[in-house]
C-alpha cells in the first residue's frame, strides 16, 4: 500500500470506505449519497508535514485523513453532513443539516430529474400542443431554482424545455427553446407549477401553441451546411527529448517549481503547496466560487443564477480530456474520482492535463552598438481543466513560468443559455439581451470568479498591502511638476478593499520578516488584477445577497479551516452568502498572520451574435509575480533561443516574378 | 519592373530618387537627410482603387506615389520638410521648418554624438577623475533632451555616462551609471553644460569622484556567474504541409483575411486593407505613438521623456528578427529600408515576421448527455516587429484569429533605464524608484501607446459609440431588482471619451448602413480596450503639454490626410503636442463619417528588482472584435481539433512502485 500524501485526492477505496463507515453508523437505514470526498486536511497539522519535506527533515506523523460526506436518509428525507476520520475509520460527526439547507445537484439526480419532466404527465400534454412533425422531440435542462421566496424549504428544480429537430448527439437544442417550463420538487417527484415563458418584451407568459418549424443554428461539423475550411495546415508540436516536467503521484517539478495537483468534486483543480527554488511561494490557490447572474428581469427568469463550483462543482463537471484534441505536445494526464448516488466509485478520467507550451518571448534585449543580442523564450507549464456546466464551458489553466509568475487563466465557450423570443418581426428586440436567431435571444448575464490565494510567501504569515501610483504633490521637491511616487495601504484588519485603474493600484502579499537585501523591502509577490465590473443586481435583491463576495474585488480573510468558498457551503437555493462578507466582519488581525486573499473578477457578458451558436473563448486572466521576491530576473539562467534548438523553418522566396520592385532612375 | 502597390513600402531605388530630385532642387547645397520614406497615400485616391481590387473590377489610376524628405541644408542647417511626386519625378513642395522644430534623431546622429561625446576634453576630464582600473571604461547613450524651456530652439542630446567593466559585447553597463552627464548642440557640436547627477534623494548634483568597483548585474549568459538550467527539454513547431498563409509581395492572405504589410521608419509595422471574407473591415492599423514620461522629479530627470516613435522611430530600431529565436515555426520576414544621413537605401533585414501559432482552444462544447463533443483549436497568425529603442525593447504583435478578431499585443522588455544612487547604507531608498542594484536605482515611469485604428466596417463611413451596461430602475418592469441593460453614448462630433471598468463600457464602431438580420442593429465591431492609468505629470508640467493623447484613453477624429501621429507631427523637443487634442477641437461631425479611432493605453511601470538587469516581458493586450458583425460564430466552419492531425504524445505512466493507493477495506 503507497501512502497517501495530505494533499492527494480521494482514492476509490476511501469512497468504499466512507460508505461503511457510514452504513455501521446507520444500521437499516438507506442513504443516497449526494457527495463523498476529502476533507481539506487541517492546516496546523499539515505545515509541519510539508515544511518537513521541503526542508528534507524527518517528516512527522501524516495529518489525519478526513472525509467528507453528503447523504439524504432514505425513510425521512433528512440531509446529513458527516465528516469520516480514515485512519481511525471512524465517525467524527454525522449532523443532520437545517430544513432550507439544499446540498448541490449531483449528476445521478440530474438525470433523475429530466426524465422526471419527460416523463410527467402534465409535460407530455404541453409537448402535445406543440405538435410537432415526425422526427422531432422534445428534451430538457434541469435548472438549478435560485431563490425568490426567503420561506422555501422544498428542493426545486426548474426544467427549460427545448426542440429537438435532429437525433444528432450533438444537435444545438438551446436553438430552439420552448415557452413552457415546469418545476418540480426533487424530493417528492411532484409537479410544484408549470411556468409559461413570455414570448415579448413583458413577463406576461404564453399558452403553449404549435411549433412553428424554424432553422436550428447548429455547431457541430456534421451539421454545418456550409463547407468546412480546407485551407488550415497541420501545426505538430514535438517534444523529441520528452517533456521538461516530472511527474511523481501528484507531485510536479518543473523549472524550478514544485507543487501539488490537487482534485476535489467540488473546486476540481486545486494547485497546492507551491515552492520556487525550495522557497515558498503559496500554500493553496483555486477558484472558490463562481456565480452567473442574469440580467433577464421576467419571471421566472428573474431567478437564474448559478453557482457552478457551490451548486454543482467544477470536479463533478470537469470533462475527460482527449489526448491531442485539448492540447498540444507531451500530455499527463491526471484522474479523479467521485461517488455515485449509490456510494459507488466512478473513476473521472483525464480530468486535469499537465503540458509545456511555447508563450513568444520571455526577454530580449539588443545592445544597439553591437548589435549582440540576448534572446530567451517563455517555456510555460500549464495544468488545465475543461468544465461542462450544461450549457456553458469553463477552462481553467494555472500557467507557470520560469520567471517565477502564476497565470490564472479562464476562457469562457460553450453555449449561451437562451430563451424563446417572438423576434420575426424586423426590429424586435429587447434592453437586456441579443436576438442569436429565429426565436431566440440571449440575455446578459454576468460570470464572477472568485480566486482564493492562500498564500505562503516566504512562510505562513504575510501582510497584504495595496499600492496606488500617485503625482507628487506641487512643491520644492517637484518644480518640475513631473514626478509621481506610491502610496501604500496596508490591511491591518480583516476586510475587503476595491481595484483602481486611475491609481494603478496593484495588491501585494509581503512577508515582513524577510527583507530584501537589494531593494531594502519585503519580499513580496504581487497580484496581477483583472479589475472587472461587480454584480449588477441591486443591492435588496436575493442575487446581491447570495453572492457578496462578487460585490468587491478583493477581500482579506485571516485562515482558518473550513473557510474554503466564497459565497459559503452551501448556495443551492441559498437565501444569502455565507461566505467572505461574513468572516471578514470578525475584524480579525491580518497583519502578519495566516491570511487568505479572495480576488473577484468576471465577465459581464452581453452576448454577441457571434458568440451563438457556440462562443468563441473569452479570456480573462490573473496573475501572480514575484515583486521583490527575487534580488534580481529569476529566469535569467534560461538558455538563449536557438535555431539548432527550435528548429524553425524559412518561408520560401517566390523564384521569379515578385523581385523587389524597381523604379528607373 | 513590377508595379508598386500603394502600401508598399518605399524601395531602395525610390529613396535614390528622392536624393537626385533633391539634388537637382537644391543645386550646389549639401543636403543631409534626416528620413526618406513614402508619404501616406492620400485616402481619397486609394479608396476607389483598393475597393476595385476587393470587388475584382477593373482598377484605376494608381493613385499619385508620393515620397516625404526630412533634411537638414549643411549650408545654413536650415532644416527642411519636402514632398515628392515620385511618378512626375517632382517637387511639389520643400518647406523650410521653424527654427524650434526639430526632427527626429536619426541612426548616423546617435553615433555621432556617442563619439563627439566620448572624445570631448570635459567629458575625458571627468572620466579621468573616476580613476578607473585597467580595462574598465566608459561609454554614453545619447538621449532625447526632452523640454524644460520654452525658449530652447537649439538642437541638444544628454549624454548619460556609464562605466564599462569589461568589453564583451552585451556588457550591461546601465548597471553601473556615472554621475556627470554633458549636454551637446547636435548642430554646432558644442558642449552645451556638463550636469552632475544626484547620488541621493535631492537633486543636489555629486562632483565626480574615484569609481568604486562595484559587481555589474550582467544579463548576458556568457557573463552569468551562475550554471544555466539544464533540464529545458526542446519543444519544435512542424508544419509538414507549409504554412497556412499566403504572400504575394507584402498582400497576406490566411483564413478569410486578407491585409497588407506596410513598413514605414516611423511607425514600423503598418497593417492596410484588411479585409475578412472580402467585407471591409479596417483601412489602416498601427501604433502611431508613445512616450515614456519618467517619474524622477530631480534635474536632470525631470526631461526624460521619449517619444519613441516621433523622436526616433520603430521602423529604424526594429530588430533584424532571427530564424528560430524570436518566433518557432514555418516564418516569413519583410525587409524594409531607411535611407543614411547621405541618402543611401539601406536595406532593414527581416524587421517584420509572419508566422502561425496556437493559442489554446477556440471553442468547445460537449452534450453531457451524450458525452458527444466540438473541440477547435484557436491558430492565429502573427505579424511581429520588436524595437530596440536604447536600453529598452517593445515586442508589437498584430494577431489574427479564426473567429475573426485582430489583437495588438505589446511586450515590454530590455533593460530598465537606470541612474546613479548612493544606496550602500541599508534602507537607502527613494520613493520613485526601486534599488536594483549596489550603486544603481530604476526611476518610476509610464510607457503610454497610442493605438490608431482607421476603420473601414463594411464601409468607409463608421459611428463610434460607447455602451455601458447598468442596473435597471427599481420599477414595475424589475420587481425582483436583478435586471440590468445597456446604454450608449453615440460620439456625434470629434471629441475623447474615458474608459470605465465600473460601468463596464465598450467601444463599438459600427456601420449604420449595414442592419445586421438576427440582431437587428447595425454591424460593428467593439474595441477591448485595455483601461489604464493615465499620465501622471501635473497638467501645468511639459510632460503633460507635449503628451494630450496620454491624458485620455479614447479619441475619436474626423479623418484627414496627414493626421497619423498622436502627438503631432515632430515630437523632439517639443513644447506641446499638436495631434489628437488639437484635432478633435475641430468639433467635426463624427457619426457616419470617415473617422480614426485613437486608443491611449499603457503601463505605469514601478520596476521590480526582478525586471533587472532584462526585463520579463510585461504584456498589455486590445482587441477588435466582431460585435453583430457576423449572423453567427465566423469559426463554426474550422475543421475539428484531432489526434490525427495534432499528433500529441502521451506522457507514460511509470511502471511500478506509484500505483494508486489503495485503502484497506
Amino acid at each position: 500500500m503507497t501512502t497517501l500524501h495530505p494533499f492527494d485526492p480521494i482514492t476509490p477505496g476511501e469512497i468504499q470506505l466512507a460508505v461503511k463507515v457510514l452504513e455501521a453508523a446507520f444500521p437499516g437505514v438507506s442513504l443516497r449519497y449526494k457527495k463523498i470526498d476529502v476533507n481539506e486536511p487541517l492546516k496546523r497539522e499539515v505545515v509541519p508535514y510539508i515544511e518537513a519535506e521541503r526542508l528534507g527533515k524527518p517528516l512527522p506523523a501524516a495529518p489525519t485523513r478526513l472525509l467528507q460526506v453528503l447523504f439524504h436518509r432514505l425513510d425521512n428525507g433528512a440531509f446529513y453532513k458527516a465528516l469520516l476520520n480514515a485512519g481511525t475509520r471512524s465517525v467524527v460527526y454525522a449532523k443532520q443539516l437545517p430544513k432550507e439547507v439544499q446540498g448541490p445537484v449531483d449528476a445521478d439526480e440530474l438525470i433523475e430529474i429530466e426524465q422526471l419532466c419527460l416523463s410527467h404527465p402534465a409535460v407530455q400534454a404541453e409537448i402535445a400542443k406543440l405538435q410537432l412533425p415526425p422526427g422531432v422531440t422534445v428534451c430538457n435542462d434541469p435548472w438549478i431554482y435560485g431563490t425568490d421566496d426567503p420561506k422555501e424549504t422544498r428542493r426545486l428544480f426548474q426544467c427549460y424545455m427545448y426542440v429537438v429537430t435532429t437525433d444528432h448527439p450533438q444537435n444545438n437544442h438551446y436553438s430552439t427553446p420552448c415557452k413552457f417550463s415546469p418545476v418540480f420538487d426533487a424530493l417528492t417527484h411532484e409537479l410544484v407549477r408549470m411556468d409559461y415563458l413570455p414570448g415579448g418584451v413583458d413577463a406576461q407568459g404564453t399558452e403553449t401553441q404549435p411549433w412553428k418549424v424554424v432553422e436550428t443554428i447548429q455547431y457541430a461539423h456534421d451539421l454545418l451546411t456550409e463547407p468546412l475550411r480546407t485551407d488550415l495546415k497541420p501545426y505538430i508540436v514535438q517534444q523529441p527529448e520528452g517533456p521538461s516536467f516530472n511527474v511523481q503521484g501528484n507531485l510536479v517539478s518543473w523549472q524550478k517549481w514544485k507543487f501539488r495537483v490537487g482534485f476535489n468534486t467540488r473546486e476540481g483543480l486545486v494547485i497546492y503547496n507551491t515552492t520556487y527554488d525550495g522557497r515558498n511561494v503559496f500554500y493553496r490557490l483555486s477558484v472558490s466560487e463562481m456565480t452567473v447572474p442574469y440580467g433577464d428581469p421576467r419571471a421566472p427568469y428573474h431567478r437564474k443564477q448559478a453557482f457552478d463550483v457551490g451548486d454543482v462543482g467544477f470536479g463533478i463537471t470537469a470533462n475527460q480530456l482527449s489526448l491531442g484534441c485539448d492540447c498540444l505536445g507531451h500530455i499527463k494526464y491526471f484522474d479523479g474520482y467521485r461517488s455515485d448516488s449509490k456510494g459507488n466509485p466512478v473513476q473521472l478520467k483525464n480530468v486535469i492535463c499537465l503540458h509545456e507550451q511555447d508563450n513568444g518571448l520571455q526577454h530580449k534585449h539588443t545592445n544597439y552598438r553591437t548589435g549582440a543580442a540576448t534572446v530567451v523564450r517563455n517555456r510555460q507549464l500549464v495544468v488545465q481543466m475543461i468544465c461542462t456546466v450544461s450549457n456553458y464551458e469553463y477552462i481553467f489553466a494555472f500557467i507557470f513560468d520560469q520567471a517565477a509568475n502564476i497565470e490564472l487563466e479562464v476562457r469562457a465557450t460553450g453555449i449561451l443559455s437562451t430563451v424563446p423570443f417572438d423576434n420575426e418581426k424586423f426590429g424586435t428586440t429587447v434592453p437586456w439581451g441579443t436576438n442569436v436567431g429565429p426565436g431566440v435571444m440571449a440575455p446578459f448575464h454576468q460570470h464572477m470568479f472568485s480566486f482564493r490565494i492562500d498564500p505562503a510567501v516566504d512562510g505562513f504569515k504575510n501582510t497584504v498591502y495595496y499600492e496606488d501610483s500617485v503625482a507628487m504633490p506641487e512643491d520644492e521637491n517637484n518644480p518640475y511638476l513631473v514626478g509621481y511616487t506610491t502610496e501604500q495601504t496596508v490591511l491591518r484588519t480583516s476586510g475587503s478593499a476595491s481595484t483602481s485603474v486611475e491609481r494603478h493600484r496593484v495588491f501585494k502579499i509581503r512577508n515582513d520578516a524577510c527583507i530584501n537585501p537589494i531593494t531594502y523591502k519585503p519580499v513580496a509577490y504581487k497580484l496581477q488584477t483583472s479589475p472587472s465590473q461587480m454584480i449588477l443586481a441591486g443591492n435588496r435583491s436575493f442575487g446581491y445577497k447570495r453572492a457578496e463576495f462578487a460585490t468587491k474585488p478583493i477581500w482579506v480573510t485571516k485562515y482558518q479551516d473550513d473557510e474554503l468558498y466564497a459565497a459559503g457551503e452551501f448556495t443551492n437555493q441559498s437565501k444569502q452568502s455565507e461566505g467572505v462578507e461574513k468572516w471578514v466582519k470578525r475584524n480579525d488581525p491580518v497583519e502578519n498572520e495566516d491570511l487568505v486573499l479572495w480576488h473577484t473578477f468576471g465577465l459581464t457578458h452581453n452576448p454577441r451574435v457571434e458568440d451563438f451558436p457556440v462562443m468563441p473563448v473569452e479570456r480573462v486572466s490573473v496573475m501572480l509575480k514575484p515583486d521583490g521576491f527575487f534580488t534580481k530576473n529569476p529566469a535569467l539562467d534560461v538558455p538563449a533561443s536557438s535555431q539548432s534548438f527550435n528548429q524553425s523553418t524559412l518561408h520560401p522566396e517566390p523564384a521569379v516574378c515578385c523581385a523587389p520592385a524597381k523604379v528607373k532612375l
